[in-house]
């Protein structure tokens, strides 16, 4: 059986997602609708689907599901339209950026029954998958301590910080999903210290480019996340979960394994820039990553750990 | 555009090319064929593709080009009929096991100015293509000695052995054409030593499963091969090559960079097993590589180096 | 010139001295002094050095230097006495529990113009060294996050616990002294999350197994340091700086670099067990630590980001 | 007890044994001995040994064992000498470049009863010791194929190479007594490929810089051995042994762990230059591995594998 799709939001990430379908034997891509017929147009040249209204893809009898990657605040109210025409949804992360509206709007795909996944990529990700799994099987006894590095290649432009919800809702909500997914058990405390030290423009918006954070749960199980806007050698994701049995870890994606030895030592290729990998978790899990970012970004604010109860 | 392709045969490589084939958007599997109808239809059933006769595949007007994965002796005499019938050639390694039969279906080739690639695949390996890469950027200096390291998971059984021509000209031979591609000169001696270590049933065959060859190239670049039947941490596909100015190498492929560390040390996983990757060389790479491998033979017979000329 | 030592205290780390000192050309071990007699005996017949009582070794005309190795509440008045007598002086962290006491006692260093060294062995492990020399070179940039691993291989005694002054000042204070180190700006704030996930019976103790720290500087530069007191792979010991320009890490060190590959995968010997470099920074430098760790200890119990003046 | 030791020897290896016993509490150096009284002279007083003749230090009764460092055609006399004395005997390798003369000298050693050994220093590298313990336990099954990749920082000056006996007696000797510890069985075969790619120099005087070495043992055992005397890197020693269950492989040794990670990729330092470790095998052994180097020069000229019987 192949899925046939309807994409709302011909960007850049509604282009990614667009070559990932004319890859999957499995799907096809019937529709693209975008603000901007230019953009929808292009990409259903290029993919070989047709343009359509948003509204219009929603209502069709061909489609069976959505990919929504408009901008963010339009994430909501078009998750709740899908959800009614009942079609099977998948939403770019985050449901939103206000924590009511998330409920809200999760409360409306619940009582419509309806499909719904959230792009956070990085539990799609073989490695961290194969980390949980170790996990599972008992690999390293029982989970203690979770540290995880996210670093982007480079700082997004300031249009787009702007609109980001910024530093805690836009990149360090993937962390806090991969910590709850690692830590087996919801943290009860946030605290966070955050700076600008990448670059100037984004302290001028009221946001911050570096981050560490410290998540706590119940049973005193603790994990730690280091961000930054910028790591000049590339896309740096690493994890490490250490229990009462051993040490996990997951190191960085290279795109070969070549080695140069030479008289200045040696040398392998830098990490890959961003990478993405289609598909998801509940909005459940969306809120409460979400949740987290606000704590603790008040954290910053308070200079003090925020209890929270997920 | 979308290219037409033709199976003939729907064995265990042929079943790998059409999973490739379904997973490329720019191709399409037309028809598939087999000597064991129930084979062909099997694979037919799974792909969508209709079942033919070979020689209708050789003749179809909606086919553009064929796959010939068939047993080794049915390659030179199909490779000149897809020739004479105007279609793109792929066929697996190696087109005959004899050198003069090779020699005069590529003449057949040339004279029809077909298209053909033989799958010594290793040469589509992203490591691979990267270590030469960078020696074409001149990152080591001139290519002085090449090191191969080439371990099959585990042996084939006796049937394979039987007929693959033996451990030279069915494993060997990807080490020839790669060592010739990363050694920038033709061999001029061949020199080899081969012993039966693993599996007695292989000896009793008169093969060997375990061999070392040393080639020498006309300015006294050397490239050493090892070569097994068997390695028990998976396929393991290394190589290094030494210049005046510094070394590059290419490590094994891994599904993961998961690591465990507990009071048994840090453990990664084994390797992967076979993998393929599609498409390739020349008819005229494929002649050389089957020279050195008859070299190597009767260097193992004559316990000297052997002269070739290539 | 060969330097004459005396050892006050021939205990677990007083016996690693010896051997040290031992193993070095430039350095005699004269005499030895513990308030158990047959401790002092033995280690002073494994070595050729004389038993002395530590107040005839203070006053030794024979004697250039002293090492202080007894418990930590003899530390401070030890020091000022040796400083009084014109020793040389190397002592064990920490010069005492008590912030004031510290400020006491090297105000008599001072005075005295005394030589003394405190024992934060890591400034003196050749990893770390060549992590400091490279952000010295500029090789990364301006520094912003440093991120310090620390796991001792398992849980020491309850008796040791006892007497330690706790998690932070015991052993989270050679991170302290590795954090300042490599920040190049002192910390401003501090904040601790603490756990007793390891051993209940050091919660009854009233003290942690497992913590996560976050060091703020004036200029918003952050360190983070992850401990534990058992890493059932070894004494692990990593740390990374990440700065404008790239990233720098150290590695754990390992007696060998050999691997072992079979059908589980590769292994690598586990870490090495607790490992010493003998001499280091000055007592100002124990101080400055010291006032992290308390700082950090009422972190935990205020949950909130502690402001320090260092 | 102290070992007290003398000197035949004060030049560049005389010093590296100098230092080393210097640094060792358990030996001490009473007297150096050299040709030229100026060298002699100098080595003495950096150590606090005195100068003595070579005939006095062989007969010295307060001295213990004679390390013979000097030039390779003193060796195998002096090695008499010193066994008719009744000293314990270091020799650096080779005993003689002359196998019936190293047969001859042997007999005298064995007549006397002498201790002798001879500087095969990887016999002491950890490294290759934990690489043979791996096989001895039976972590990779039988041995079936040994490969050793060795390669000098540089090549050595023009009167250096005069005077070695060549690549194979001088560099690839290290090689052939590794290979024999690792095969387990004495090899039967031998053949090498040799080659001037680094120097001309070498070349004029006979020489060779480049080469591989197969070697065979009676059960099919296969080692291969891959030098150069260049390696811009640094100095290039590695292992590999794979057996029927496994493969155990031994890395080069770095003076730190330490990574920097910027634009241009990760990158490592450069392995070490020389190093040596002292002491070592029989003499027995080193007869062994001339016989080795004598065949893979007969194989080089003669282009065929030479039987041995050792």
């Amino acid at each position: 059986m192949t899925v046939r799709l309807g994409l709302l939001g011909a960007g850049r990430i509604g282009k990614v997602h667009a070559g990932a379908i004319a890859a999957n034997a499995g799907a096809t891509l019937v529709a693209v609708a975008d603000a901007f017929p230019e953009a929808a147009k292009a990409l259903a040249a290029a993919t070989g689907a047709e343009v359509r209204e948003a509204d219009a893809i929603m209502d069709a009898g061909d489609i069976d599901a959505v990919l929504i990657t408009t901008p963010t605040d339009l994430h909501a109210s078009m998750i709740e339209q899908a959800a009614r025409a009942g079609k099977a949804i998948f939403c770019e992360k985050p449901v939103d950026l206000d924590v009511a509206r998330v409920k809200e709007c999760l409360a409306v795909v619940a009582a419509e029954k309806a499909l719904l996944m959230v792009g956070f990529n990085r539990r799609f990700d073989p490695n961290f998958i194969e980390v949980r799994r170790q996990i599972d099987v008992g690999a390293i006894g029982k989970v203690e301590m979770v540290s995880i590095t996210s670093r982007d290649p480079g700082p997004p432009p300031a249009d787009y910080i702007r609109r980001s919800g910024g530093l805690f809702r836009d990149m360090t909500i993937h962390d806090f999903d991969m910590a709850r997914f690692l830590l087996g058990e919801e943290p009860v405390s946030v605290f966070a210290s955050a700076s600008v030290l990448v670059d100037p423009e984004i302290g001028k918006l009221g946001d911050f480019d570096s981050a560490s954070v410290v998540l706590t749960t119940k049973s005193g199980r603790i994990a730690q996340i280091s961000n930054s806007r910028r790591a000049s050698y590339g896309y740096d994701q690493r994890i490490e979960v250490h229990g009462s049995k051993g040490l996990v870890s997951a190191d960085n994606l290279r795109a070969t394994n070549v080695e140069i030895a030479n008289r200045d030592g040696y040398r392998r290729e830098p990490l890959l820039n961003f990478f993405m990998t289609p598909a998801t978790p509940s909005g459940e899990d969306g809120w409460k990553a979400l949740v987290l970012a606000d704590a603790a970004l008040q954290s910053v604010k308070e200079k003090r750990a925020i209890a929270v109860s997920i």
